[in-house]
């Protein structure tokens, strides 16, 4: 199974994608998505167009996106929404489901605590991936967010395969 | 020229297409694209589907959203985000500009007032585009956003054939 991770932001969008065989995981691709462009459609336009071409180039079979914090800021949640709601079209479009993952969540999964810094994060990416080359700590981000989802649904996978053993 | 306006929102996302002639409006469509699917990502691909149907079908010239609202529940700002990146997104993947107006400017431009309620603009609206058969409210809102753009459209024109005629 390949799955790709997107970090959303409307200024730099990082994207990672990993093979997932059996419980062992293989770096496929990293980088960040830059908007260009001098209003706010154009820049959503560009994040489109760059993330549909990863999304053609490497061919994931899920997508895990994470969830936005929410903060006090209205503006920077509004701007933060709507590179969101490129990040979470792009896989819909190319028929994918798309996982939603909280930041902590994405932490606590990859880190092992919820409050980890983006040192720790891409410290562990590095462990988990060996050889891999980060495009920065947006993509590192994007690459724990497909992590974690790997691992959710290998464990997903474990209570199906129980359950269906239980029934049997 | 054939202007649309749209009108952000995740579950209901309205949009209204007008022509300007000269200094005459004609209503051309109206309608609302209702959201479908059980996650996100399916319903911003709903969104997107039908909007961009819209857009191919009506071809429009120009196009102006709604500038969303900042309101302090980050929740109801974050999903609002997305949806107006999909708002956003569509006319400029038609290569329009995209222009933006703040729920107040709408409203001062359509009924003379920042803070009339959605009675009073539907009531406008009907006034400017006489016939018009109005979809619902957030059909209503968005035929003011693009009579609201026309608006500004022709004063920077008259401004323009101003500038022109001085420096001639």
């Amino acid at each position: 199974m390949r799955v790709i991770g997107i970090d959303p932001g409307l200024r730099n969008l990082g994207w990672g994608v990993i093979d997932v065989i059996g419980t062992r995981l293989r770096h496929v691709g990293n980088g960040v998505c830059h908007s260009a462009g001098d209003d706010l459609a154009s820049r959503l336009l560009s994040l489109h167009v760059q993330l549909s071409d990863v999304v053609t180039r490497f061919a994931p079979d899920a997508a895990a996106v994470e969830q936005t914090f929410v903060n006090k800021d209205g503006a920077g949640t509004l701007k933060l929404g709507q590179a969101r709601g490129i990040a979470m079209l792009v896989p819909a479009q190319a028929g994918l489901r798309v996982g939603e993952y909280a930041p902590n969540k994405v932490k606590k999964t990859v880190v092992g605590v919820g409050h980890a810094d983006k040192g720790q994060v891409a410290h562990m990416v590095r462990l988990q991936l060996p050889g891999v080359d980060l495009a920065g700590p947006d993509a590192a981000d994007a690459l724990a967010i497909a992590i974690c989802h790997a691992h959710h649904v290998q464990t997903a996978g474990q209570y199906e395969a129980a359950l269906r053993k239980a029934t049997a």
